[in-house]
């Protein structure tokens, strides 16, 4: 049985050929979707069944098919409500994605795509999810991207209602109105019914008056309607701004037990009930045991492999900045994004490079390029959240994204944001800016000494630190043009350019940033102090200050790859009998700790001592507050001299 | 010049003289704060000029004496745009608070109390802010704490305009009308400029439409009218719903150059600026020698300091679970909570104790405890930023909150919120349920393989992953029962009890809970296996497996507190020569991470492995997922025998 293509939008409503296919198609969807549940004894049957109507009208008029569901310029779906997991497999499957018994056998079975939340194995989903509140702005996020590669697609998006009370929604709400994102619809899963009750119980929330505050076009309709819900997907189509349509549904429609009631919202109706389902459902329990054979003698099936997008994008040539004069790092990276961006704008066939905003482009140096690339800014106010969300999902539709924010924004307060841009394998580089102390007098709330500690958490983010000014430009380069999450972290102050022996630059030249390479900044016998990044100069003068008080040689190694420790310097360090390591960061979670593990794991020894942030900081000028943390370099100094020898 | 009293709202409107000496009042309140800012070259004076008289007002009409500031039963202020810390600073000297000159010399200055983002180290301050959006969610746990309380206190929250998009805020102002919270009245210093610009430029938003939308009384007033203020205020005070006061204030409002313009958001007047700025607010320009002169001889003034809050609660007393039967470490959570509640609902003189609840209380096990003490149970709906500071903000007020989610939600999502809690010294009880890979079929979105990497970074929460039910229920007393942060994070699955070897309840009976003990579950001379909290039992069945197949000794420790390495049980393993430490949590990160660094630190040396989570992970049973990861007891067992021993 061949369902009828509502693609592009044929003019007129949907005949009745198409919606009896498109009803026996929903029916069996409602039996596929109950008996995965059932076989699996897990999962979201009700809310499945809900949005039925809806997974089979929106991936029946997307252009979105399994020819092209792994190219970029095509429409995208969000879903939202990634627990209703079985009603998008179900209706994908229709739609030819996949044979519907792969995902009815494997579901929620180890090494399956199939998993209990959707995720981006699962060819037509394009952006995992599960933690509520994410998919909208994943879906601003594609929109974004559609209209940067101006290709005129779509975007639609998919919601339960019990998310609506996020704030991230709302937030990507006046984002979409802001930046004119007509080509979004999303549609409102609004059966009334939440895990602990009604909503009007758990929490009451004016629904539609929450999308007219924001400015959206509302629309409603019958959620359970093909022909409305293909009515309202066209109206929105022909929309200036952005439009929600709110369908109206039942949950657990169609299975009487489950109908209007919270109870099956995660549950599996199990023998007799799963019987009665299916009778309802007119569809035959034997499709359980059938399933059931699939999944005890078939291996699982492979799924699609996502990797992060690779750009297209003219890096341009490293600055050197001299030693004569002191620059700050955000000026370095802010100077390198300018002359990448410039290079890269109104040129033929690059990656449009998206540099996201949240009210602090003249603190984090992203004001030169929103001037060269304005249609590439995005200024998207103080809404974090939607942000890095927003951000991460257009970096996976053919664009590059960079968010450049303060460190306890950007990362601290978006961190799940992040874990779930990383899990997505986007394509996001995040720039933080006024990371460990040196915030200026901001105070501990401001100061990020967390980061290092956050992200390495995660699998697949990288995080830079650089050392100094010619680092961050050359790491910015590099991070452009690296596939996948890279984060790239600096304080805020004017820093010396760091010199090797010779009194040259020590990141000029022909140096090119390797990812995992500890740089030795000066070598040693008799100790090694590991500094992160920007912490290198004050390792530097307390080297000197060992050298011209004890006559000790010191060796010193600038991290700027905190999550990955360079064994062979650590092995050469080790050697030295004294490691001292040093980091404007949480001494609990910071690169000491991560290189004191590594040691261990290594079997090498050497006196050892980890210093940094042991408390929530001052707030005062960066030296003071660094000084008052003892990471000065008389303080280093000391606490190197404490340590014993071989 | 003494200020008129303003509190307990006399009836009527404000008088003549009391408007001239308010007047004065604001005027100074304007020169000092224009003056801390330009002596310390660093801070926000336009914002503070625009908050004046909401500052004053409030300062004025709130319950909340220099007298009774540190105590409970009175008004709370809650100050949301605390970058505008001269404003509040200024106001609270002109009410008594501390004299003026001490915050205008001591502004940004390393040590002070006088932070560049308030804190509670200032009396007059109840909540550290800063990072945007948090302040509403703080008013609205210091209304339901004083609900709880009974004593007919109310809470003031002064808003910025730009950080009205923040989605948090939107999940706040729902909890406050669901709560019924007619004792909140936000203010909000609607001057219609932020850093980039206009609100308008960087995100519109219909600021009144969005409070109307969800429930709230709207009203406007001229921000700059003690009139206007006091009787919107008075009005505030008589509505049976929340209330938010839309303030229409201008910009830098009293400094031409400053007036109606993003540049001075956070940049100081200096020079022939300054001396202008003071012309025009009618005051002296030697004001700032003054003060500059007390900067730099007088110490920094010592601030108040704010400790967590120690409840009276009865805490029962602890059951033990036999060996005879498997129970899950949520339902004896559930259990102990209950029956605490139960002990202490109705109970003349104690603590009350809020149980807040994110559309899960069946999962994470509070619905008995919802029943039994309906008043105390709170459910903010899928909201979790405004929940979990509204839970912490309200454990500084007077009750013990505890707040019980999934630990991707309870922690990674919230991560922010829970770093501000600590910084606020809050007295909060955060249970994790479904943490590690212990969470079902639900996916790697919904796998909290974080929480230690997470925690680590602050210097507050203590952080307890109980081995079994019996040390749930005891820790869950112990939590209940000790001062400031704590989180006990626990998987989904039924776990058997731990045994010591001659069988009995390893942590019945009289065994009480101590924090930082890794408990020896089993001795052993040829190695030792340290296992986070659940993966214990997996630990000893490996070492059942080594002893039969190679007739190893293996000691086998529960760790339980992973964020306080037991040095001497550290010390008695690397005796043995080969430690493996096990956990279903990111191995990067996690407790072997920690155990590996502190090695280091104390000079031990082992034979050394880590395993835990090296990917984010499949999406089947909690078995299943566990051995794909290598967790399970063959795995354990095959990666101890490759080792090499002493």
């Amino acid at each position: 049985m061949k369902l009828p293509v509502l693609r592009n939008f044929p003019a007129g409503s949907l005949d009745d050929a198409m919606v009896r296919a498109l009803e026996e198609a929903a029916a069996r969807c409602r039996r596929n979707a109950v008996t995965m549940v059932t076989l699996a004894d897990s999962g979201h049957p009700a809310g499945s069944l809900s949005s039925t109507e809806m997974y089979l009208t929106v991936y029946g008029v997307a252009d979105l098919t399994p020819e092209n569901c792994s190219g970029l310029d095509r429409d995208y779906v969000s879903v939202s409500h990634g627990h209703t997991s079985p009603g998008a497999y179900a209706a994908l499957a229709e739609w030819g994605f996949f044979p519907a018994m792969e995902a009815i056998a494997h579901f929620r079975r180890c090494g399956s795509p199939f998993q209990g939340h959707v995720e981006r194995d699962v060819p037509g989903i394009d952006w995992g999810s599960g933690n509520l509140g994410q998919g909208l702005s994943a879906g601003v996020g594609f929109a974004l991207a559609q209209k940067a590669r101006g290709n005129g697609k779509r975007t639609y998006v998919l919601m339960g209602d019990g998310g609506q009370t996020k704030g991230q929604s709302a937030e990507a709400r006046r984002i979409a109105v802001k930046e004119n994102l007509a080509n979004i619809t999303a549609l409102v899963d609004w059966n009334n019914i939440q895990i602990s009750g009604t909503l009007e119980t758990v929490m009451p929330a004016d629904i539609p008056a929450l999308w007219k505050a924001d400015g959206w076009n509302v629309l409603e309709c019958d959620g359970h309607s093909f022909r409305e819900l293909y009515a309202a997907l066209r109206l929105s189509a022909s929309c200036d701004r952005p439009t929600v349509i709110l369908c109206r549904t039942v949950m657990g429609r169609g299975v009487s037990f489950m109908e209007n009631t919270p109870e099956f919202h995660g549950k599996a109706p199990r023998t007799e009930l799963y019987v009665q389902a299916m009778k309802e459902l007119g569809g035959d329990p034997s499709l359980l045991d059938e399933a059931r054979k699939l999944r005890e003698s078939a291996p699982v099936p492979a799924g699609r492999h996502v990797e992060p997008a690779r750009a297209d994008l003219d890096l341009g040539e490293p600055v050197t900045y001299g030693t004569d004069k002191k620059t700050d790092n955000r000026s370095a990276f802010g100077t390198a994004l300018a002359d990448i961006g410039e290079k890269n704008y109104e040129s033929e066939g690059r990656t449009p490079l998206l540099v996201f905003d949240c009210d602090l482009a003249g603190s984090v140096k992203t004001g030169d390029f929103a001037k060269k690339c304005p249609d590439w800014f995005i200024q998207a106010g103080i809404q974090e959240h939607s942000t890095a969300t927003a951000a991460g999902a257009a970096s996976t539709a053919g664009v590059v994204s960079l968010w450049a924010d303060f460190g306890v924004f950007g990362l601290s307060e978006a961190y799940n944001q992040q874990r779930l841009n990383d899990i997505n394998s986007a394509n996001l580089k995040t720039v933080l800016t006024h990371v460990g102390l040196d915030v200026g007098e901001d105070g501990k709330t401001h100061q990020a000494i967390d980061y290092v500690g956050l992200l390495r958490n995660t699998f697949g983010w990288k995080l830079v630190v650089p050392g100094d000014p010619n680092q961050t430009d050359r790491a910015t380069r590099w991070a452009l043009g690296e596939a996948g999450c890279v984060c790239i972290a600096m304080g805020r102050s004017k820093l010396g350019v760091l010199a090797d022996e010779k009194g040259d630059p020590l990141f000029g030249g022909e140096y090119r940033f390797r990812y995992g390479e500890a740089v030795r900044v000066r070598p040693g016998k008799d100790g090694a102090i590991f500094a992160l990044g920007a912490m290198t100069e004050r390792a530097v003068k307390a080297r000197d200050i060992l050298r011209e008080n004890h006559g000790m040689e010191v060796a010193v190694y600038c991290v700027s790859s905190p999550l990955v420790p360079d064994d062979e310097a650590l092995r050469e360090a080790a050697g030295t009998g004294r490691i001292l390591t040093c980091e404007d960061h949480s001494v609990n979670s910071g690169m000491g700790s991560i290189l004191a593990a590594r040691m261990t794991e290594l079997g090498l020894s050497a006196s050892f001592r980890a210093v940094g942030v042991h408390t929530y900081g001052e707030s005062g000028s960066s030296p003071d507050v660094i000084s008052a943390m003892g990471l000065d370099e008389v303080s280093l100094a000391k606490v190197f001299e404490s340590l014993p020898g071989k």
